[in-house]
């Protein structure tokens, strides 16, 4: 029987599903009424399962059992369905739920990246004076936005409305660009593969730099909410380091998260300063969006793959390469 | 007889051009002598024309019409050749003539996206004191330029001489990121495509925020003289909005415009706000110089087509399908 | 027996070494020990030579001779090798050494660019006052970093100890937006092609504009360290432009450089104003690390290709057939 895989049809469902289909799986989507339209046009979508919300997929269990179907999570995961409805699930799931718990909390994966030995941007913590930019994110801030920077004390206090009763997180802002570098651990090769760059869309902040000086008066503060993606290729000599952090961030889940620990797709966010430093300000366990861009691949799985590798496509073939090789349970979560 | 298309040396011909040889058809461009050292380049333009001024295209027609060749419009043709020439060319012509009626005056397309339903910015009418940073543009400003902003009353009388004796439209300034929506949709299928996204490169508005502070004393107002495009992808979740725009856009051209209304290649340029709504800032009723980018196809055209599909080959597949369904009237202008 | 090239691991070794291996060259890359955990994932590099400092290519000379290698030459072969040795190199070598000479002394290149009949920014001679923006540039310095700005002979002044004992140049800074062009122009078919199109990802002038104006405080100075390029088209007019100030380039260079002056990739950096006039900041000799985006071709390759045409692959294009006509000479440094 050809295994199955199911998304939740948001974020890169479509990515996803179009990678499950090339690679010769049944793939099934799980769509709002609302979505539907959009989801329904895509003929590589085998199975589209309509309810009425999100909330409702624990209802599916039964069927979707039935099919084998393994589960890929993305970005809207958590949001849509809880961390504990996460964690719960009693599908097939591919990759470490543990991972997700660590993700989450902020200051678990401030811990999971600073003691894998990877680069971070000074922290200050609550109350302690700040001499620097420094920008301020609440815990589970969702796509950038309740962000805001603050150069002085002064200005802390004036956003203190925006923490109060929050718990946030407050680190120095690193002056530099962002790059978020997608990666690919295998637990059947065992091998790290960089599959794709990109850097975010964000509004208003991609948009600040448009505007002149005399008319940014009303902008009191840029808001990043993600919008969109583009695509991006490092200076040559970095991939090196970013190897590094990527298999870092690998070994160091072995050792500390969960036994597979994070596997298949990952996302280091990174600032590169002036010094080509490069600073780590989030980790992503699963797919990001920024692989959309990547439907017929990217410069990096050009340089790996003879054949357009998507990110979604890479993770249906290690579905497909463990079920050839009867190890599909070395691709699923396991408690 | 292999259908033929003709286009002008200008804007997005290269793609055009390209599409149309990929698809079998007999593609013909119309160049300058200062252009033609480009397209000469090609061996997909199975045929170049050299005409002393794009004015004298005219001139061309009893030769084309032997040809049966089918105009293929883009955004040089208004610009080059007048609306009027554009409405009285007695060549096929791919599209409905009455679109680029709407599409030139501001204040009809303004109604035709308004009225379609479409989020625009507030409108200010002249004289109408503003109350938030405003963008003037004169009309039939081209590729940007003269256009600027105000944020005040005082702005907008020490930038009075720009508009003197001129009209011009005042809206809202979106402090947000731009994106530029590629559309086909197809009388042959009766469906809508979105083929690909781009964002525009400005001169000197993308340069601007590389300036810091201190040295943007010099410039007073940013230009928008569009010189490039570069790739983006949209978050999965705003294409249900996206789809929705187009859909309304075609809906409402088809009761209010023209029978057969926009059909082929549109565009719809956005401004995305911090709380992600999508502002419609215009709509142009042709293919757009953004498709250029995707030659070999977009990550949107290829959850679409297991080919490579441009804007350009997608135009001659139309035109192609039409044919061998005989049904190219479907596929041109009529009165 | 199959021609061999090598290049140094870093810069666009990949790009090489995958175009060279598809086009059946033999493809060999030196790398240090710090690099060869990124090389030796790839199976493109037919051989990888580790040595312990790139200063220590020439003691592989013998080894590579015998192989009949060709050196392809990178952004990084004068950094890692110096000037001397690159000109005095005894292996077979991709490119007129004479350019580089040329390339590296900022004044001859100047008057490379500008005797070419190329549009240039103003420059300011040492002590000369300034009346406008100006762009101050040390000699040799890499990779954008060690650039300063200044609008006042005051600003000179407070900068003055950056350029003390140095030599520098110091141009207008044109305001306007930033693009790399991407050449290749070939000894056998006489012609030139335009390959690609990037702009640079520059740490921290990137980051800047994302930045409002109440926190650019601390930020005295953007730097322009390359870490990275994204893609671009341009506007299809201005093509005509682009072709034109490339083979003023070529041509230049045949009669003033060497008899076979400039050949293989090059690139030209642009700054376009919002006058669409398009002023050439620099030259570079050979091929440039923007062209790493497009390993399975550009928009602009595609146009000229059937197949994916990375820069990388069409110098082993050029190579491969030069070899097949009996004429490798023609590709090939000669004193």
């Amino acid at each position: 029987m050809k295994p199955a895989i199911v998304t939740l049809g948001s974020h890169s469902a479509l990515q996803i599903a179009k990678g499950a289909h090339d690679e010769g799986l049944h793939s099934i989507v799980v769509a709002t009424p609302k979505q539907k339209s959009v989801y329904e046009r895509f003929p590589f979508i085998d199975e589209l399962i309509v309810i009425d919300n999100f909330a409702d997929f624990p209802s599916l269990t039964d069927q979707l059992k039935k099919k084998h179907a393994i589960v890929i999570p993305h970005g809207s995961f958590v949001a849509y369905l809880g961390m504990e409805e996460n964690l719960e699930m009693q599908l097939d799931y591919f990759g470490s739920k543990q991972v997700i718990v660590w993700e989450f909390d902020r200051l678990m994966q401030r811990k999971w990246i600073e003691e894998a030995g990877i680069l971070v941007p000074k922290r200050f913590k609550v109350g302690e004076p700040i001499d620097r930019t420094v920008i301020v994110k609440t815990y589970g801030a969702a796509g950038g936005s309740g962000y805001f920077l603050a150069r002085t004390q002064k200005d802390l206090e004036k956003n203190a409305v925006k923490i109060q009763n929050k718990e946030y997180l407050m680190q120095e802002y690193i002056i530099g660009v962002p790059m978020y570098v997608h990666y690919f651990y295998s637990p059947l090769t065992e091998k790290l593969e960089i599959m794709s760059i990109d850097r975010r869309y964000e509004t208003n902040a991609d948009g600040l730099g448009r505007l002149p000086i005399q008319h940014q008066d009303g902008v009191t503060e840029p808001s990043y909410t993600v919008v969109g993606n583009s695509s991006l290729v490092v200076r040559e000599s970095l991939l090196v380091q970013f190897y590094d952090m990527g298999q870092k961030a690998v070994d160091y889940s072995k050792k500390h998260i969960s036994k597979k620990g994070l596997f298949g797709p990952f996302c280091l966010e990174m600032v590169i300063d002036e010094q080509q430093r490069c600073f780590v300000i989030e980790i992503s366990a699963r797919i990001v969006a920024g692989t959309n861009l990547f439907i017929k691949g990217s410069p990096y799985s050009d340089l790996l793959y003879d054949e357009p590798m998507s990110t979604g496509r890479r993770i249906a073939r290690e579905i497909r390469t463990a079920a050839e090789q009867k190890e599909l349970h070395k691709v699923l979560h396991e408690d």
